[in-house]
Formats: C-alpha cells, sequence, structure tokens
C-alpha cells in the first residue's frame, strides 16, 4: 500500500471532519492508483476495442455492463417458461439509475408468450371508428402529420406486486418503467372523427390473437391517451408494440395495446375476450379501478445489495402514480417510527416516475428502511398492515380482488451490510 | 378501391371543413383498411416474431427500423475514413422524435478514431489532485455512493456546422445529441478534497492517447459539471466514455473528455496536447469563447425530404444554447419576412435540446422555412448573413476562428414538395 492509498482510506474511515460532510466511511475494494497515475504511452495505453461498421451505425453496450431482465415470479409462483405461452419479463430496478428505463430493458407483459407480431410499418394502418361521424384509416406516414406530443410516462403491469418471497427489487417491482413517448393525443384524432354524442366508451384493439383489455371511458379517451410511435427518441420498440401503442396514462399496463390497428367507439361497456377472464368488473368499477395507485420503492439498496459498512449511503429510488404527478417521498431509515422528506432528482410530471433520494449515515446496527409517497390528488401510499385484507388474498384470486398492491416495501439492513426483503 | 378508401381519400382532401382543422391535404401511400379490420385468428394472425433469450434479457429495436449514424462530411470535406485515426459520426437527426437522442445513436466525435478503450470498471479509479487540501482517489463504487444528480444535457461538437453542400440535417447538424445523464457534481467532490486559495483552473484527463481538452475555469467546475455514470438510465456506453465521463454543460464536446481517470486542480492555465492545435487560445479568450452559443434547426421537413403535397405538416426541430435554457423558438415558413412564435413539447432545460414545433399548412408553393431561437440570457440565434465573415473563413481555418456557427438553417421547399439547403 502506497502512501496515497493509505491517506484515502484514512480520510473515507475518519472523515468526519471533511469540510464537504460526505463520510463514506468504508472503504469499497482498494484499486487506488497513485495521485499521479502515469501517464498514458503506447507502451501502458488501455486495451482497445475496435470499432466494426455496427458499432458506429448503432452503438452497443459495454460488455462489462450485464444487467438483464428476468421473468417474473409473479406473485411467487415459480418463474413461468418464458417461452411459453404467458409471461411477463421484469427490468432490474436495482441497477437502474435516473429516470428513463432503457427501451432495451423495459418490462413486458404479454399474453403472446415470447412472440411477437412482425409489422410491417409501411403495410400497417390505424382505423378509428364506431360512434363517430367520420371513420378515419390512416397510414403511419399520414399519423405522423398530426400535431404530436411527446410525454414521459410510466407503464405498470397490475401483477407487480410484492410479498416475502421476492429477493431482490427486480422481483418485488420490476414491471413497472418509464419511457419519454411521442405521438398524437387521441383526442386529436377523435375531433377529427367528430364524436357522436352517444359515445360513451372505446375499445383498442391490437394486432394480436389475444386482447387484454376492456373498455376505456370516452373522457379519458379525450383527456391524456397518446397514440405512440416513438419511445426515449426513436421508433417503438418491438416488445412494446411496434409500429404503435395506446398510452393510457396510470391506467394498468394491460390497457396500453400494443400493435394497436383499431380503435372502436362505443355506446356502452364492452367486455373484450381475455382468457384469464380477469377483467371482470362491470362498468360500475372500471372507471376508476383501473388506475394504479401512489407507490414507491427504494431501489438502492434493495435486496441482495450489500453495504460494505458504516458510513455515508445516498438512499435512492422510484416514485409515480396513477392519480397525477407525484407529490412528495418521506423515507424512513428507523423500521418506520420517523419518516424524513426525500429531495427529487427530476422535476414530477403527471403519470411519470420519478426519482427520490435520501441522504443516509448508516451506523451499523440492524435497521428497515422503506419509501411512502403522496400524489398531487392527496393519495397516499398505504402501510402493508393497512391493507392487510389485501395481500393474505392467495395469488389464485389476485386477479379477482379490486385495487392493486401499492403497500409500503420495507427492506432490512442486517449488521453485516445485507440487504433482504422485510417481510420474509 | 373501396368506399372507405374513396371516404378517406375524400377526407384528407377536402378537409377544410373538418370539425377538427386538421387538412392533412395529401394522401401518403394508400393502405387503408377497411373501417373493420378482419378479426385476427390462427388463419390470418400477422407473422410473429420469436423471442429469444438474448430479445428477453436486453431487447433490440424492429428490423424495419434502419436509421443509423454516418460519418460526418465535416464542413464539407470528403468523408473521413471511420476506421481511420480520425473520426466524427453525426446522428441520424431527420429521424428523431422527441427530445432524448437514443445512446445507441448518439453522435461521436473522438481523435482516437474508432477504437475505444476497453476499461473494467472494477479496476478503474478517479483521482482528484493538484490544487487541494486532499487529493482523493475513488473507486467506481466508491463514487456512486455520493449524492448524485440526474440532468438532461446536450453535447455539440465545435465542428457541427452547415454550408451549402451538406444534403440531410444529419450532415449539417448532427454533432449534437441529449441524454439524461446521472452522477455526482464535480463540486461535491471539489468541496471533499478542499480547494487550496490557489485554485484557478482543472484539467480532465482520460485513458486515452491523446487528450483534446484545454483548461477549464475552476468556477465552471464548482458550478455544474457533472461526473457521469449514467446515461439515459443504464450505465454510460462505451462511445461516451464508459465507465466515467466529465460533463462540461453547455461547453463545445472536446471539453467533456470520455474514459475520465483525474482531475487536477491548477494554479494557472495549462495548455493540453492537441495533435491539431486547434486550442491556441489563451485564457482571457477562453472563459466564455468554448460556450456554444443559441442554435436550432428543423429536423422535418428537412433536406432530401419530401412533402407528399400541400396540406397541414407539423414543422419539427431542436433548439438548444450553451448559454443556458432555450427561451423562445421562432419559425418562418416565408424565408424570413415573418417569424411566428413554435411551442415547446417539453419543458426547456439548462444547456438540453428543446423539441419546438410549429403548426404550418403548405399551399404549394415554392418556399424557405427556417427556425431561430433566444435562450435565457438573451442571446439570439443570428441568420448567416449577419456572420458573414465567420462562414467565410475556409475549413483549413476553422480552428483558429473565435466562436462556433450557430447560424439559421434554411431548408427550400421546392413545389414538388423536395426539400433541399436552402444555401446550395
Amino acid at each position: 500500500m502506497d502512501s496515497e492509498q493509505k491517506s484515502r482510506r484514512a480520510l473515507l474511515k475518519t472523515g468526519a471532519a471533511l469540510a464537504g460532510g460526505i463520510t463514506l466511511g468504508a472503504v469499497g475494494k482498494a484499486n487506488a492508483q497513485s495521485a499521479n497515475p502515469p501517464t498514458p504511452t503506447s507502451e501502458n495505453a488501455s486495451p482497445m476495442i475496435h470499432g466494426s461498421k455496427e458499432l458506429i451505425e448503432y452503438g452497443q453496450r459495454s460488455k462489462y455492463v450485464t444487467s438483464v431482465r428476468i421473468a417474473h415470479p409473479l406473485g411467487g409462483r415459480p418463474s413461468p417458461d418464458v417461452f411459453g405461452k404467458v409471461f411477463h419479463v421484469a427490468s432490474p430496478l436495482q441497477d437502474s439509475v435516473g429516470v428513463i428505463t432503457p427501451s432495451s430493458l423495459h418490462y413486458i407483459a404479454t399474453t403472446r408468450g415470447s412472440f411477437m407480431p412482425d409489422i410491417d410499418p409501411k403495410l400497417h394502418t390505424l382505423t378509428l371508428h364506431g360512434e363517430v361521424d367520420r371513420p378515419l384509416t390512416l397510414t403511419m406516414d399520414d399519423l405522423k402529420r398530426f400535431p404530436s406530443v411527446t410525454r414521459l410516462h410510466f407503464i405498470e403491469c397490475a401483477g407487480n406486486r410484492h410479498n416475502g418471497k421476492q429477493r431482490t427489487v427486480q422481483e418485488t417491482h420490476g414491471m413497472t418503467s418509464c419511457s419519454e413517448w411521442t405521438g398524437v393525443l387521441l383526442s386529436t384524432l377523435l375531433k377529427e372523427c367528430g364524436l357522436k354524442s352517444s359515445a360513451k366508451w372505446f375499445v383498442a384493439e391490437g394486432a394480436e390473437e389475444v386482447k387484454g383489455a376492456s373498455s376505456i371511458p370516452i373522457v379519458k379517451g379525450m383527456d391524456d391517451c397518446l397514440i405512440a410511435y416513438g419511445q426515449n427518441g426513436e421508433a417503438l420498440r418491438p416488445q412494446q408494440g411496434f409500429p404503435l401503442r395506446i398510452m393510457v396514462p396510470g391506467f394498468e399496463g394491460i390497457y396500453h395495446t400494443k400493435y394497436l390497428r383499431r380503435i372502436k367507439v362505443t355506446n356502452q361497456f364492452y367486455m373484450n375476450y381475455n382468457e384469464f377472464g380477469h377483467l371482470t368488473r362491470e362498468d360500475k368499477e372500471l372507471a376508476l379501478g383501473e388506475r394504479i395507485g401512489p407507490k414507491s420503492v427504494i431501489t438502492y439498496p434493495s435486496g441482495t445489495q450489500r453495504l460494505p459498512g458504516p458510513g455515508f449511503y445516498e438512499i435512492s429510488g422510484l416514485a409515480w402514480s396513477g392519480g397525477g404527478a407525484v407529490k412528495t417521498v418521506e423515507v424512513s431509515t428507523d423500521g418506520g417510527k420517523k419518516w424524513n422528506r426525500a429531495e427529487f432528482k427530476n422535476t414530477p410530471q403527471r403519470m411519470a416516475h420519478v426519482r427520490f433520494a435520501y441522504p443516509w449515515k448508516w451506523d451499523g446496527t440492524e435497521t428497515v428502511i422503506m419509501s411512502r409517497t403522496t400524489d398531487d390528488i392527496g393519495q397516499r401510499q398505504a402501510l402493508r398492515e393497512e391493507i392487510a385484507e389485501w395481500w393474505k388474498v392467495p395469488f389464485e384470486r389476485d386477479y379477482r380482488v379490486p385495487g392493486l398492491d401499492n403497500s409500503v416495501m420495507p427492506w432490512k439492513i442486517s449488521k453485516d451490510g445485507s440487504v433482504t426483503n422485510g417481510l420474509a
């Protein structure tokens, strides 16, 4: 150990006196170089990656970054076969930074197994018809000439719930993702069609054999539904519905129909075929029942991660709500006795993830950390014990219970720094 | 042509009477289906993409989306060999939607040819030293424990200039890109080190043989410089400096040192080696000379694109400034006689792209369209004739001229709808 390494180790351990006040306290794996790294020469330069034509045209991530999506163990069931008929694939939230979910890592939920419709966008059309004065059929080129909007929105699967059996935040909360979506407001198109006074609901149909979504109130369609062709600055990804999907901001994921080809405006509630039969709610229950509640989760530190020792940590996580924008997030580091206001890393937007953080000096004792959020219409995320009846319902009956499990997620920090599911 | 197609064609051509007021006017390639598309069955279902393990773990774009980066013909020179010593690679702005540049399509400028350092993040460290009380050497794990920020910022190459020889917006303006960056403020780390009163400048060094950047004022370092490890929700891409790059918001791209491994705080202006010798400016000129001016460009319609006929179009483009946030964008559709306020698709942020749009009904006559922006410190993008002396300077002398070419870009619309460089 050279003198520079010694001085660094001393700094991190005794940092309480530091001007900046950040006391890491524990040293990660020591790879410290001297304060004067050797000047690179042709002899000691880093090894090189040789750029290929493919890398120039469309780059890829580093071979050292290995974060991947996994089959989601829905409600504690064994992982389904991702190449089978039904699958849910969860995003690696434990590795997430910032707000955007990379399109390559966006969660997937489908009734089609791993198969995706292979749609040539030059041949794709969107038809709007039903209770309208002027039915419209638009090519992708037609659609792109309409006034567009760009909005940050999350999508979350109704099955995104946690219990004491899951180990990582990818398993507990990995079926929510957030992208910058670009497209045309459905209201723009419906104004073009002219809604009849009989228009009460609409149904969105994709180019799939099995459609999961039920009817959506026309007032929601005229409010903020978005016919999206862009995701994070480029075309939608095939797994997200290329070339077109409908965004129904704040509603559960199954309403965001992929491979969208038809919008039918109807004069009554219309029940789609669904092989699970889990959308048996009637119209009276539907209008608000599909809306995701206020929700948050700490992504670092989270299950299976390990704190190297006592010292400073920035607790970091994501919060969202189907009811509007996130207003506040509170973090507890003592199992819920005291709640502290977290800061936001981005400006909260309606039905979008916000990245929150709370600075924490861990003293090395066992504790439980958790977060809760309140949205801008006043809804507060509930503690798990407050919705005890809901989470006692066995998985087989999940889909018949109104409401979604948006309860607070506790992570237990052990003395050795290991992090585990606080419900286990 | 069935009756549905007929009614659609009639609608688009005669749309002036429509309730919604959007008159596309011209019909794209007619692929209209009937208003009641056939119900999918196993006989007529779309062809399927079979998901592979790789697609589940980390998805890719559609085979139908072929937008790619290209070697940038700097200042009208022939395209350099991208596998040679020096290259610039431009982003396909003509296909861009929204604000984020997909990481796979972020522009690249380098002095290393297509080779990239192959850095194992577990072995990488960042050293801060020089005119500080406590030098620091941090591993990536150490760095990620500090308080973080997430910010939208553009990076633009000083060589991103246009003339009458370029055909597409990728060629004229493709060396600017915008990402959501996550990392630690340099000021957080420098406070930890404790700046000496002698600290006036700093130099950023990457793990490359050739460093292009000159000294940066320490006041800029303490203001908004960001040591970034995250880009668009995941780790930096290798072509953007994996595992670490410094963001110097608003300064020309070459200051955003990639593969960052050392920050040296100095007591005087320090001239780095640069093979081009193009950073010969002295300290008096430097502080503001490296800052990108207010700038904007229309990406649709832009060079080599074609309007299918008279009717409604949404003119769309990007605006940015190194001086702060964009305040206004104006669009002219008559060659600069009248300027109309454009709307923003996202909230302008400091040193970040903003997507602007202006609704336009093209009457089919020849015209020139252009955009200009004003930033929130009052700087206005100049017309090309206002900076005539600058753009007359031949390419060989580009780098010796203070200031960058941020002049207004005109696109000429011909009667046949074709779009060409308005300076040609």
